[in-house]
């Protein structure tokens, strides 16, 4: 399994919805870089069931993303302020307010 | 029952979730202004049938927003972008660094 670092940002954006043991092994995994054997042996569990738990997390995570639109709106006004501060460098200031105004746009 | 602005941006962050009969009618009242009895007329079900559901519709929304807290988020980067508008204004280049910096860190 390799770890997708999309997963990350669905999980800060939807991890609250998962089951407390679900968010558990999912944070071990993708926040805290444990492999699949070292949070088997944290949460006395068999290697597989933290694989399976994983997978319905992703499952779930995706769709959630499919329905809502968080995180892509979180990565295009991130892109958005991080172009503002390209900006800033040059002083551009009409490009800014450009900027600034669709990012508002997409809120 | 009052209409609560606030239910319009936790109806855009979360509608998604509610099944779609639940979010008919809340778009109905919340984004069209429809009144109660409007609604109940439209869906030809009771006015108190309209009435559960908004009120069921609201509590999920508000649960929801407490586990994620996406409205609150776009609200804070609503903010920030607003105010880089204003630093354009007198073109206030550090301001507008720090403000976008500080959105970044909410993201």
């Amino acid at each position: 399994m390799a770890k997708n670092l999309d997963f990350v940002l669905l999980l800060d954006c939807y991890g609250e919805l998962l089951t407390q043991r679900q968010k558990e092994i999912a944070e071990l995994y993708y926040n805290e870089d444990f492999s699949l054997s070292e949070i088997a042996q944290m949460q006395a569990i068999s290697r597989q069931a933290v694989s399976d738990s994983l997978k319905h997390s992703e499952q779930f995570l995706m769709q959630t993303e499919q329905k809502l639109g968080t995180a892509d709106r979180i990565r295009q006004i991130r892109n958005c302020l991080e172009q503002i501060l390209v900006s800033c460098q040059t002083e551009n200031i009409s490009e800014i307010t450009e900027l600034a105004e669709n990012g508002l746009q997409l809120l």
